[in-house]
């Protein structure tokens, strides 16, 4: 049965993302997992730093053994020798004694600060004038002040940046649990599309989309698996995608721009073992043709195939899908970065869509401008040229050569 | 000889980094060349597409027989056929005649725009009713349109997104040629410092920045290489950095917050073969302690001690370094993304520096805050709970809250 084809807003395709599963995860060492979601919770299990350390050159002391030395009248103490680093003092500090300390070292038994060396003068080698007073807790990072035992640093579904990695090193741990790549299929289709190695005769194109994909799939955390080329042909399709959910978690077939290849994608989507169509057209530019269907508890993509229309769709609408899949939580990683530009020229867009509009950046008189790149969806060379895209909303119906808008990196 | 430690302002210390060496080239799949540097220029050898296609679903005609057609006055046409997807149709089109053709099709000798299916009706099998009018072009993507032979698309330098991918495999490349991830050797010096796996006993800590650095030099482009870790002597450290020198394109150590270790890294970068110090404290905090050398012709960092301090140093001041040594053209990636947001206290900042902020941002009332992260630098959890960096320049004494600032994803 073919459904009817009404268009599904993109914020009501956006609600079935949470519907579809989320990979199993593995053990890696942190060495590997930089840009990868976490699968568990980081929790400290001691404190750090486990003791009370210096974070500047100076002298352990008891505060109050400095209170009120100045310039003018300093505190003069007793120097009962160094710490070495790296190692406990065995003598403790009582009020009117002091002893040389460094950057990170430990502090001895009753120290409660440091004094810095800039405000310090050895008299001789068991006297310390010392100039400015320091409180209770100065220059020190004090036991748990860093990480404090039992604590939940990071929750799973993170994607791990340096600084986690540097986490996960500060409390020993030289593995992670993080989840897998989810395994995205990719097919491509078109009696007109032949591998990329070969020359193609009259009327044939290369196969461009099963590459761009490839590499959108890895950008968004994936592990890109190409199933080839398909024949616009029923039972190829069926089989080839019969095949391909099976072995992956998510599979995105390009291709079929035309109404009787998107018919057939249709066809064999519905025809797919536990499937059905969730999402047959979203009214947005490119991408309308875009096709969502649940084959079994996977998600399958039906993908526009002019290459921009495929690019833009996938970034846009299906990422966040992949990046599900692969565990990353889309409400604890939510701040897209992007840039400031101002329009180059005033631009129209339909209402009732979203567009999404390739530009370039360009810097001129001080001012940074996003120039709206025009050209066709079929031309790959209008994505290379693009620095980002900006999004015109449903009810905006252009903007004015100047207006200020925010560019997405692509 | 100790140098004198006269800071220097950071656009200065980035006038060096063209002084430095780009690694070699090395040809790979282009399935593997996603987020690597193009090494050569990517050449148009062929006009892509080859011939001219259809954008749309319709009939391909002679536009001048469309001429004047409209609802209430439609053209007639004689329809020859039907163009099958990846075949150069044998006939070719006259005025009066149309032949069907489908999205990506190659149009007919005579041809020159293609009809769409919505505005046509076939009244028999070979009679065309047309109710609107095409210009020449319309609906085609022409020969070349795309890439013309000859053309200069990309050029080397550049970091290889999604759309370089599909571009290559437009003009048939499955290898590329990118260049070599720069070798980053990482030393981390001092006598506290123990291995990961290790319990650190009192007065120890575990080595955190060789595995933040890592990871920071991975998400730079680089290949990170782990020297260990070497005690606080100048042997050791000597003959450490010696090797790494010899067997990476740039070595950053980190260690050494104190006057003592400090020294002894200068001695060291001093005593290296042809060697001498270029950088030696840089006004920024954190960082401020940060010295460049120069051995032969390879930059050799010493990065303060401090977890946070090493890692706002190399993502600053490091990163362009290893991305130029890694064949990365600065000025052709030069956009850096952001998120803007107020920020939520008042901050005060010395003049004469830049202040690197860390910053968590937290939505409320609809606004986006930047809330500064108050913290020593020697916390790498200040680091695990930012989002990003706020930078305030040399010349501002602090912000008020409510200032708008541009937030660097961290």
């Amino acid at each position: 049965m073919k459904d009817f084809f009404t268009v599904t807003p993109l914020e009501e395709v956006f609600e079935y993302i949470s519907s579809f599963p989320v990979v199993s995860d593995e053990n890696i060492p942190v060495t590997e997992a930089t840009g990868r979601i976490l699968a568990q919770d980081i929790k400290a299990k001691e404190d750090i730093p486990g003791f009370a350390r210096s974070t500047m050159d100076g002298y352990a002391v008891c505060a109050s053994s400095t209170y009120g030395a100045s310039e003018g009248n300093p505190a003069y103490l007793t120097l009962t020798g160094a710490i070495a680093m790296g190692k406990k003092s065995p003598d403790s500090i009582s009020p009117g004694n002091a002893i040389r300390i460094s950057t990170g070292g430990m502090l001895p038994d009753g120290a409660d600060s440091v004094v810095m060396l800039e405000y310090v003068t050895e008299i001789d080698d068991t006297t310390l004038e010392v100039y400015k007073s320091v409180a209770p807790g100065g220059n020190v990072i004090i036991k748990g002040e860093d990480v404090h035992e039992g604590q939940t640093l990071v929750e799973a579904g993170i994607k791990i940046r340096p600084q986690e990695i540097g986490l996960l090193a500060a409390l020993g741990k030289d593995r992670v649990d993080v989840y897998k790549k989810p395994v995205i299929g990719i097919l491509s289709t078109g009696d007109e599309i032949v591998p990329i190695q070969a020359t193609p005769g009259p009327a044939q194109v290369r196969d461009i989309n099963s590459y761009s994909l490839f590499s959108q799939i890895i950008n968004s955390g994936g592990l890109a698996v190409s199933y080839g080329i398909i024949k616009d042909d029923y039972q190829a399709l069926f089989e080839k995608c019969t095949l391909a959910v099976k072995n992956s978690d998510m599979i995105v077939i390009s291709g079929g721009s035309s109404v009787g290849t998107r018919d057939l994608t249709i066809d064999v989507l519905n025809a797919l073992n536990n499937s059905r169509i969730l999402v047959h057209g979203i009214p947005m530019s490119p991408g309308k043709p875009t096709i969502l269907a649940k084959a079994g508890n996977k998600p399958v993509w039906g993908l526009p195939g002019h290459v921009t229309s495929a690019m833009v769709v996938f970034d846009r609408v299906v990422r966040p899908f992949v990046e599900h899949a692969g565990g990353k939580d889309l409400l604890k990683n939510r701040n897209q970065p992007y840039i400031l530009a101002k329009i180059s020229r005033n631009l129209s867009s339909a209402q009732g869509r979203i567009d999404f509009v390739r530009v370039r950046l360009k810097k001129s008189d001080n001012v940074l401008w996003a120039e709206p790149i025009l050209g066709k969806s079929g031309l790959i060379n209008t994505m290379v040229q693009a620095d980002g895209l900006i999004e015109i909303d449903m009810n905006t119906e252009g903007l004015n050569k100047g207006t200020e808008v925010s560019v997405i990196p692509i």
